[in-house]
């Protein structure tokens, strides 16, 4: 099957040059990583969270960028069925794949020339996020009023009817939503909030999805997502949610939640950031009670009771969840009038090169990370968040789990009490079915050395 | 509490004339209905299908129009709180606030002055339900997409979820939505229907409702309504339906879901409208398939095969309804435009005086139905389907109520046979709590004298 | 030659009784109004204010409306080539062809239905001004800045020259503007304003012409105007002028100029408009000092130094004008947000009776006009304004100039300094060519009784 | 005087490198560039074409970019005054100011990475071209509808009066129009055709105004300009108007217009571009019919017939010059439609190098300019192009002044016959008063060795 598909949302003029980058080419990584991303925004409709599985299944599936007398065109050979209705491509699908292209031929564009740029200076990646969201149309002129929700892809359904609920009260106050863009948590606050908005008759309401090329196919872009922005990797991606959103809700999650939680405390815990507003809520319904005592349990054990006090837990009140965001963004509003920050990047937020350059999770890093308590939390943090991370990459990302396949489990060691603590999280994430979708049997791709 | 509202999508400018003519004061009937439909609005909230309830629960609200400098504005006085969010009015009922005071307004300046106009003539009632449509600006230029959903506001929750279902898929298909504008099978399809244009990114989605004064306190208009009309009486509604409507689709209902079937059936038995095109659908979950197997039972038994021709029973299956209608809009345009016919409102649909002239449900009217088997079978339909009429206006509109409980039920009476199969359809809705909201046990308003 | 033309701007979608009402039928009164209407919108682009010869020329012209399934078209039979470009309607007089059909339907239907109302009270017939204003859209949510500009069809190229350069530095300073909408002065400042509003980057700048069936086929609308509006007779146009205007500039012109300045004179001499602020401008360039000068005279010896305070004479200084018109504006605004009056509509406005009921120029009234010096400024002006109304009437609207051909010119008469003063400024205006365009040779519809 | 002045159309939010990037520094070249660019723009009321006096005249401007809340301020230091209205800054001039921060900032940043890149490729210049316009977002979706005017910032009434007649037909065809976006036939076509546009309803009308930094203040962009870009030099800026334009209109003009009319038929005469349709009208009022012979004459001495086959010559006759244009779309949508060709852009025309590279007018460049007869007629016209392209530096150019000023006019030699040619077609120019604004006396900057 052949499709051709007209431009929608970014990118309907592209130069030859740019044209023939993108071509189809055995060699080019560049077009391998444009047909992978196009394929998992293609497959959003499926179910599943297994990219090699993805890949296998559409093997022959092709993409190319046809230049036509309107513009240009994309044509899909092979294409996944879920992607259409009634033989019409939805056209949530339809924007997301011209914003894959739009992402991906800027930042080969732009950044292969940018390679002298010293990008471990944290000015330059904070310049270079900012760069890469506004040329994806995310940075607009508006009141604060963007919400982060972070939450896991694999959540029971009481938890994902709670996601909804609060997205509906955040839409009703006129907020928009910004997620992981994948299912589960990701998803639900938006479509909540779709209904709220609905209801306020907000025509132009804002739901941003910022992902990553190495887990967009196992986290595919839901389609209520209206502007999709691909970071190149999970370092950038967090800290376009922390500098774009302005307030951050957290529900009950897995690995990526937790890595999520403990990058922002890791920021918030920088004495610079001190007096900075950044409302953030733990929440969840009746049920996951228990999933946030052990997560504050883990906080006040290893970072303490400074770091607890930067989140407020809420539990079965999707009406408070949205008064606090609501209220904090009048707050931030002040707070950035008076110290004449954009309201649409935050600028002013201390990030730490070690919460900016990307860890890639070997197995020696993974066995050298700093993990023993230690005075300054912030540094504590940002390893403990670094161990998360390699755990979802285990998980989801293709590579790391071929590595784990031959190398076996990470080794993960340090301060026994703490290596405890990290079991005892980790074994409730396994047991709670947060790390992979439920259906198959999860096997852990790390060894706590207690 | 006094409130004070700014227009929203209608009738942001009155005449000093208009504004004293919805002064309030006692003696003002047209006031008593200005206030008493603006409180149904902003009670739309509230749960419960009790207008005299709500009416004594509000006995303390008032409604005043004021002439500012930027226009009008409206000022509440003890509204129900449940249309504010955090104190600001939900932009989808201030919306409705003003669509009640431009129908009222207009419809009194305009048919006050043509009382003379004989509304008995059949042409004249057409032209004048095109003009409160057209006025109410629900006449756009576009292709036929409406898709009409009719079925109970007291469903269960499994019918609820397959009427959302069904409301994704036509939205997905990029149809539009309307309904009687309340809650339970009236609301379903628009919150799915608002899923499936979010994905389509249909920014302009239409959901319809139309409603009638002496019903729009029991079925409140839920919020994703965004183009609210309320006609003057269940006549006029019921023909805004079928020529607005491009198909009909029919979820589980009670007694007033029957009549609007039974309207439907002996219009479409008319032998001016045998080859118009009419895509009707009655669909359900599989536990409401015994409920159209009684349906249809009793249509065969009344009605007869040509009716039971006119409609397609789909069980389980929203994207097949969605399909059946997205198919039957290709068929409509093509037939409209063979002939002329406008896409907005079916002029050529043939109604007969018999199904356009009010029916006051008395007692004496309600004994005198004639209700016997007849070659005629429009003409049975058109008896039939005032005896549900009354029987809806003994179960929610309020001075029905009130005569029943003075005088004591309706007594319904006919050929023997005929009796026995409409006592048996109207107690299995008893039985399936489809004649009211659950909580209160159903007292009927009527007796079939069998 | 036959056309079919789609609508455009207002009136997409008639009802069958509306398009019946003006249907093609030698006896249909409202037929010919809409003819005759329509005619003269097409023949906008011929050079000429003879209605008697454009209805000759055109004599075989038709038009039809139609109904189709995407709304109506209007079927033209034998329109002007001028309103075509290549073959293709000009989009400017699509538009207007549709708001003739908006105004006379509307009329007619509501009017009709009105006839029982009192027209000579006063408030009614500012409400019915108010109705037609809303109905043609010209009310809209804005602050004030709409500027009428006055003064002659027939001007010369400088004076033309200036009315482009004050309309220029009006645009500039983002105010609106609306005429008589006629060729000579109220052309010049509209597109002179064209021009600012396209350098201030105004989208959606308002060009409002206010017009009447007697005088449309005499000055037919320019294509600039974007709000068209038919108003019935003279008087009711003048209302409209002074309530929907924040200010006024008065250019020079013949006979309706003066009619216009003593109207507007009339009512600010009211005690009850004392506080009421009007910005009222009387400019030309260095040229028509002069002609003012006569004016100004004219007014002192008839209605004082009062009337004369009411405006200002500006002689070649287009920024002034503008920057009056701005700063009035201003005022304006501060006044209605005090006393609550509309932005929109100037309801406060006191008009008397003797300036709203129609006055029809025969030959006995125009006989019979009581002019005589009095005490009572308003009155004067009144029937001065009478005596130019007729004589406007006897130049351009085909009954009365039939009238004058077959019973000679009206007789004035009165006072004789106040006849000698009248017959002075009506030879001045004779003289320079104001009464008609020039090409004809002026024979006077009047003879003044001096 | 300091006025800080908000983003309008483009670039409302810069990074921090960014604004680093444009601080006024002594040093920077880059801001020396943006501050005199944006000076001109401020400018652009001013009469004169003498960028040196301006700079002299506002010696103490100064320019700053601000952070804020809300994105981005421009701060001027003392502006001249005719940039505004009533102390408020005119619209179009705030778009511009805006416009000149976009090319700048963008230019500085893509292209200093882009200088390993070989611009003496014709392809890269191509894409280069396309890029800076895609930035600026001229290159929308739309049907050809391009229409080039060239002609001279220095005519005469007459003439300047024609350039509104003919840009007032071409928008009345709904055609848009682009320019060298100084004075003069710069300016006319655009005001003409804005009074088109507002008869046909046209809303987002495009006035195209292509510039550069070295000619930008001597012709400074007149204030309809709605699309402003900064090309880096003329032969960029000549490469985006015939890449662009879909047609091109010329009108009287100097040493600039004939370098445009050489530029043009040096390409068309290229036989790979043979077939390619392109549409070029040379015209003029009665009193310029003489102008155009010489030109004729000139271009059949040199070219010979089959350059003069590429144009046709048209003699006051808007109509007709419109209509050509306007046929000459049609043709060229179904040209670009059978090769798959954009639109937008003109991939396809071929343009050699010799086009293509800047031509650095020096002493010694333009004193071993081959001016040989020859076989290869593209070859002399982009000899001849440069010719004159040192001519119009000489006269407007700060630099080139200068160096004149210097070292005494250029001398220009090649063979008599065509030398003779030359110089009565300067000759000419300098008696019509083409070469400056009238006022000064035209001091040649050249000297034709016959």
């Amino acid at each position: 099957m052949i499709v051709k598909v007209s431009p929608r949302g970014s990118m309907d003029q592209l130069s030859q040059l740019e044209v023939d980058r993108v071509k189809q080419s055995a060699k080019s990584e560049l077009y391998q990583l444009f047909r992978n991303c196009s394929l998992a925004v293609l497959a959003s409709g499926l179910q599943g969270d297994n990219a090699e599985g993805l890949f296998k299944q559409f093997s022959n599936f092709n993409i190319n960028v046809l230049r036509r007398e309107r513009g240009i065109k994309i044509e899909l050979v092979n294409p996944p069925e879920e992607a259409f209705v009634d033989g019409k491509i939805i056209a949530g699908i339809q924007e997301h794949l011209f914003a894959v292209l739009r992402d991906i031929v800027y930042l080969s564009d732009k950044y292969e020339n940018l390679r002298h740029i010293n990008l471990t200076n944290s000015s330059h990646v904070t310049n270079v996020v900012f760069d890469i969201l506004r040329n994806g149309q995310v940075i607009p002129f508006e009141d604060p009023n963007v919400v982060v929700c972070w939450g896991g892809h694999s959540i029971n359904a009481d938890e994902y009817q709670y996601t909804r609920e609060v997205g509906y009260e955040l839409g009703l106050r006129e907020m928009n939503i910004c997620t992981g863009c994948g299912p589960g948590a990701m998803e639900g606050p938006m479509k909540g909030a779709t209904i709220g908005h609905a209801k306020q008759r907000i025509g132009q309401a804002r739901y941003i999805g910022l992902t990553e090329p190495s887990i967009i196919a196992a986290e595919p872009p839901n389609q209520i997502v209206n502007e999709l922005v691909i970071l190149p990797d999970i370092e950038k991606r967090l800290e376009a949610f922390v500098r774009l959103g302005h307030g951050i809700v957290i529900f009950p999650g897995g690995a990526g939640t937790a890595e999520e939680l403990l990058y922002l405390l890791g920021i918030l815990l920088n004495k610079e950031n001190e007096e900075m507003p950044f409302p953030l809520v733990l929440t969840g319904p009746k049920e996951s009670a228990e999933y946030f005592m052990r997560i504050d349990e883990f906080i006040a054990a290893t970072l303490g009771d400074e770091a607890q006090s930067k989140y407020e837990i809420v539990i079965d009140d999707p009406v408070r969840v949205a008064r606090i965001m609501s209220h904090g963004m009048d707050v931030i509003k002040d707070h950035r009038k008076t110290s004449g920050d954009s309201y649409q990047y935050n600028w002013s937020l201390k990030i730490e090169p070690e919460f900016q350059l990307p860890f890639i999770p070997t197995h020696e890093m993974m066995g050298n990370l700093n993990l023993h308590y230690q005075p300054n939390k912030a540094e504590l943090a940002a390893n403990l968040r670094r161990a998360f991370s390699g755990i979802v990459a285990g998980n989801v990302k293709m590579e790391t789990i071929s590595s784990v396949v031959k190398e076996g489990p990470f080794e993960i060691k340090g301060d026994p009490d703490l290596m405890a603590l990290l079991d005892k999280l980790l074994s409730a994430f396994v047991k709670q079915q947060r790390m992979k979708l439920p259906g198959t049997e999860y096997v852990p791709c790390y060894k706590i050395n207690t």
